[in-house]
């Protein structure tokens, strides 16, 4: 990772946080009765002082190929997040994954109560939607709902909420999952929130459907990478560096890939997608502009490191 | 309650039961990976099979003041009834009010398990939204941008959710809550979304500002008497006519308004707002063209008897 890339992460990881702090201010907006004292402070743990903000980042970097200003893509980024720490939130409560620690700090449940966790997932989930529906999203109603939709789809059913749910039947299986039932399901829970952060930024940028289609393959991509990246940091991790309890997929037997293929292959795996998500890039022809989201590529797979 | 209401209420139910059945049909839609079975079954245990459908039933009645055709109003309406079956969802299980029976059925995390629910929940009201920014629900992006707005906001921390915080938060502390102080958590908890039902379906029949005023009102004011009547049926209501456990609010020495009231005078209440909800759909000034409304309205009171 060098030195420029950390110190843009960082700016951006910075701006993020400015702008999720502005939408879950005390104040209620029109159209809102009030923000409850105790609900909105357990959204704020969960949405606020952490985090690599890595999804916003696609979303601001990829719009960015197109020269939308970061300040434009910031109110959508900051809904995918919300996504993104709801889907924390709920995968952390005690019928779920049951986790006290989360970037170091007491999960949601833990801080709070489980009523108020699962009322704060939903309040961030919801409020996502209220966000891109917004005219202060985007001037276009038609993008701002292509935003909703894609979003929608990445999140739900089909994508990752489906995904955890495979992901806990398979926990509770005596049948362990085989090699392409965990790469689908692994696409479907990691895989479709940050190829939707890459699109999202696709279609602030109004990128071609070529363009799409080559950006679509790199959030796949370097999805399918995090996950391996993730579960390599499981495997040999400590507390410490994850900032959330270590070792818990071997302890729970749970299928990954490295599991199934070790931790060199993994690692081998995990290179290599990279590389095909490199090259999906540089197929968009724009020269050094996409050097800054080939960076991110190589961060999300030295996560391991 | 007239004969011909009756039908219709029922007719429209069995029309919203079809819609509802072909969202969640097995087959998954492009931006799908694929629909677990499990998750999928939840989710149709959650939204198919009961209830009288009144949210979709006011947003196709509003609506149809405008001359919106049923079928055109139906897959908003469908989204709207996806958002309270989420929160029933949500609201049963055991972190929150506890509940193993619903409808005369095992609750979802009864019949399936807790995670599975909590997935369940976060699937439906993720789907609403989909459906909603879905070209399909209405040609115009920039209307289905205010449905999906709207229902954000009346589902979110700073309506429905917010509302149940405030409820649970109620329950477990010393201190009772005020008369204002319930109006407004239940305006927030039941309120918004029953309100929403009817602005829902004066954004789709494009109302002009004075009819959404007064219509949004009507709204507000079915929702408050709804809630009294449902909280009269739980005081005086047995699990058969209720389809679900009675007495639950005095067992948690729960502040309502006839807690505070006394039956009597919640009845009267709940009148009064029925007769200026009427009064409000009269100043409308459609003639006849309202009275399937008013018999709504008369028909929310009427569940306490």
């Amino acid at each position: 990772m060098s030195i420029s890339f950390e110190l843009k992460l960082n700016e951006v990881a910075a701006q993020v946080e400015d702008a999720l702090e502005g939408l879950l201010s005390p104040t209620a907006r029109p159209g809102e009765t009030r923000r409850p004292a105790r609900l909105l402070a357990a959204m704020r743990h969960a949405a606020l002082g952490g985090g690599k903000r890595l999804r916003p980042f696609l979303t601001i970097e990829t719009a960015a190929l197109f020269d939308v200003a970061p300040e434009t893509a910031m109110r959508a980024a900051c809904a995918l997040e919300m996504i993104h720490c709801y889907s924390l939130v709920h995968d952390d409560l005690p019928a779920m994954d049951d986790d006290d620690l989360r970037r170091g700090r007491p999960t949601v449940h833990k801080a709070y109560d489980e009523a108020t966790a699962i009322l704060a997932g939903d309040s961030l989930l919801t409020y996502a939607f209220d966000i891109l529906s917004d005219p202060a999203t985007h001037d276009d109603p038609a993008l701002r709902c292509q935003l909703v939709r894609h979003l929608a789809l990445a999140a739900g059913l089909g994508g990752m909420a489906g995904g955890q749910s495979l992901d806990l039947e398979a926990e509770r299986s005596e049948k362990p999952l085989g090699f392409d039932e965990i790469l689908e399901m692994q696409a479907m829970k990691t895989g479709a929130l940050l190829q939707n952060a890459v699109e999202a930024g696709a279609l602030l940028g109004q990128a071609s459907v070529a363009q799409t289609r080559r950006l679509s393959r790199f959030g796949a991509l370097i999805g399918a990478a995090f996950q391996i990246a993730d579960d390599l940091l499981d495997a040999k991790g400590d507390a410490a560096t994850l900032g959330k309890r270590a070792g818990k997929d071997a302890a729970r037997n749970k299928a990954t890939l490295v599991s199934m293929l070790g931790v060199d292959a993994a690692e081998q795996r995990c290179d290599s997608l990279i590389d095909e998500a490199v090259g999906a890039l540089q197929g968009l022809e724009l020269g050094s502009r996409t050097d800054v989201l080939i960076e991110a590529a190589r961060f999300v797979a030295g996560r391991r490191s």
